[in-house]
């Protein structure tokens, strides 16, 4: 396989962009990668977009050559396609373009991920999300994505002695980091009082468990790493893009304490990149729900099952750990815009890499890892980035 | 880049199959091109899925795991995910099987297309399948799919002396074609007179001219060509797989009377395989309006621009014609599963290539193509393949 590169990373507010529309997030995103990969339009060789629902949300499908098409590269008849897997998306469209750049027929090309969840009802938009999880099994008879996810928390409590406090301090934590985070949709920091204290959503998950629904693009630019050095000092090669899926319907797992497909993708990507957990120094990790990080960060290795409401409570995956997790803020208050969560993520981890973070940036970082989940876990995706220079 | 080859098809009958699920033709659609490349779900590395509009026609995203959960394979954890660009869906997700087959990261996928269009009001189904034009600069002004394909129509006319009966005779030649094929949602046949006679649904275009709803699902199984022969004795090579895109609207094209899109496809395919139009002897060609095949001829380069109508009128495009033209019958007689189409276009030039079409068998097949389209041509996707013993 030939080795790929991110060339360049963009990324739009997140948050509720009433003003903007879809087409603009998607460009303006995918133009500020582009420039950073100082490369024009003219070298482009195509366009992969995540996006979750587009045909819900706005009444469009096809939407890929939308976006080329107003960023003024219809003339070009550049290949443009989308790939849906609910919140993974965009994840999967990196997936896609990363194989087409390792396969050879394409050398660059953009990974766009981009969302507008607010224009709809919440309502509507909470039953559009929840059309991730199993339809005829898990959505007809009344389950949410945070009913679903809440069933796995009171189950982690009840076999590991979990406590409603170790869930809320990933609230906490991810709202801390995003008070350096300029694009976040939240920058408030919160107590752990107030987490707790919250309106309940799905018992034992309060509102402040649960990541905001909001409008938000991200893209980056994928192209050879034998050549990157002429687009950028600091090429980020990905050292392993691997899909994992499960059930679709939380009752039909063996056991509902651990995502499988977390598990699996993690495993099947240490392996390609001959590492191990202990090599991350930087991650962004899912955490739609309090309890989707604290089983990430056991399911992706990096404490025993379990152990993770205790040895996140420790403080050592905070901003002077050996690991630092989601300094951008997560999906929890960066923001979730579906399908541009996975993108932007990687678009994290690339500046981190870069040390281009600012005021949130995390010490030495030259190794890092994203993990974007779909419904309660029927996808995970796991990539592994690191800096070659 | 590693070879590619078609190592087994499957593909569900196309209709109204109102007492079979999603999932059901789906899995069936798979299991059969499996059983047909002779390998087992051990061997599997991932699934495609071509899909246009399972949000809006099911409530259902995240469907590619979906499918892999109900064929039993959860616990294998495999790759899954969903690829869309309308009415071209299926094609896409061949598209990207196929790169990822050529990346070698994967060995062996199954390319699945599925839609199920007939289960929602067929006034909804109509306005889901609009979606694929430009929703802020078409559809909400009243265009539908129909509507913008007869603008083309007319233009056409207008330009080139095309007729109405010209554009019948691609639907009484479907029709005869789809009286062979036991899968076609159609196998009436129909005359000229019927076609020109029918109700119109947008002038010039009666309801004749139109392909209809259908349910169904269709797939392929990729592999190495190298190995190719431990699985069948015909291996089919994928010589080219390409899309190109144009403007969403119609409005905003220089010329009306050609699909860029196809133009491009067309001619970047032949480039990549050393090939010519004239060397094709069997393909299948988007016709989901009778303009619609029309253009197919002109753009894929079959004949000169605007001499589309005389040309097939003059029936060198039927079964002894130096090029057969839609021996399935088509999107408009064998029907359209708008996310499955892409795949039993290929699926059927498979079984021709093979010589296992039966009683529609175009002689002497070794390389064939397809041609699908989403919308009215914002993306157009391009395959050639060849049999190679």
């Amino acid at each position: 396989m030939r080795e790929v590169a991110i060339l360049g990373v963009g990324q739009t507010k997140f948050g509720e962009l009433w003003d903007r529309s879809f087409r603009e997030i998607g460009i303006e995103a995918g133009l500020q990668a582009l420039v950073d990969a100082k490369l024009s339009s003219a070298d482009l060789g195509g366009l992969y977009l995540g996006n979750m629902a587009s045909g819900t949300l706005l009444e469009q499908e096809h939407i890929a050559p939308l976006i080329l098409d107003y960023a003024g590269l219809a003339g070009r008849h550049l290949p443009a396609m989308r790939v849906e897997g609910g919140g993974a998306s965009g994840s999967l469209a990196l997936h896609q373009g990363y194989l087409a750049v390792a396969s050879g027929q394409y050398d660059f090309v953009v990974v766009g991920g981009a969302e507008k969840m607010t224009d709809v009802a919440e309502t509507t938009a909470n039953q559009i999300t929840s059309s991730t999880a199993d339809h005829e099994w898990e959505v007809v008879f009344g389950a949410t994505l945070p009913a679903l996810w809440a069933l796995i928390a009171r189950r982690h409590m009840h076999e590991f002695g979990t406590t409603r406090e170790q869930l809320a301090r990933f609230a906490v934590h991810d709202h801390e980091m995003a008070s350096k985070n300029p694009l976040a949709h939240y920058r408030n920091k919160l107590t752990l009082e107030q987490v707790v204290g919250a309106g309940e959503v799905a018992e034992p998950l309060g509102v402040l468990d649960c990541a905001p629904l909001s409008d938000g693009a991200a893209a980056v630019v994928l192209g050879p790493l034998e050549t990157a050095k002429q687009h950028t000092d600091t090429p980020i090669r990905i050292a392993a893009s691997e899909v994992a899926c499960d059930t679709m319907a939380v009752q039909h797992r063996e056991k509902i304490t651990s995502l499988q497909s977390t598990v699996v993708a993690a495993e099947r990507a240490f392996r390609r990149a001959r590492r191990a957990p202990v090599d991350v120094r930087v991650a962004e990790v899912h955490d739609a729900y309090t309890i989707s990080a604290l089983l990430a960060l056991e399911d992706l290795g990096f404490v025993e099952k379990g152990r993770g409401g205790p040895e996140f409570a420790s403080g050592r995956f905070g901003m002077d750990g050996a690991l630092t997790i989601n300094p951008s803020g997560g999906l929890k208050a960066q923001g979730r815009p579906f399908g541009a969560v996975g993108v932007a993520q990687v678009a994290e981890v690339v500046r981190q890499l870069r040390g281009e973070a600012k005021d949130r940036q995390v010490a030495g970082a030259t190794f890092g890892l994203t993990h974007d989940v779909a419904g309660t876990g029927a996808t995970s995706v796991v990539h592994l980035l690191e800096r070659t220079n």
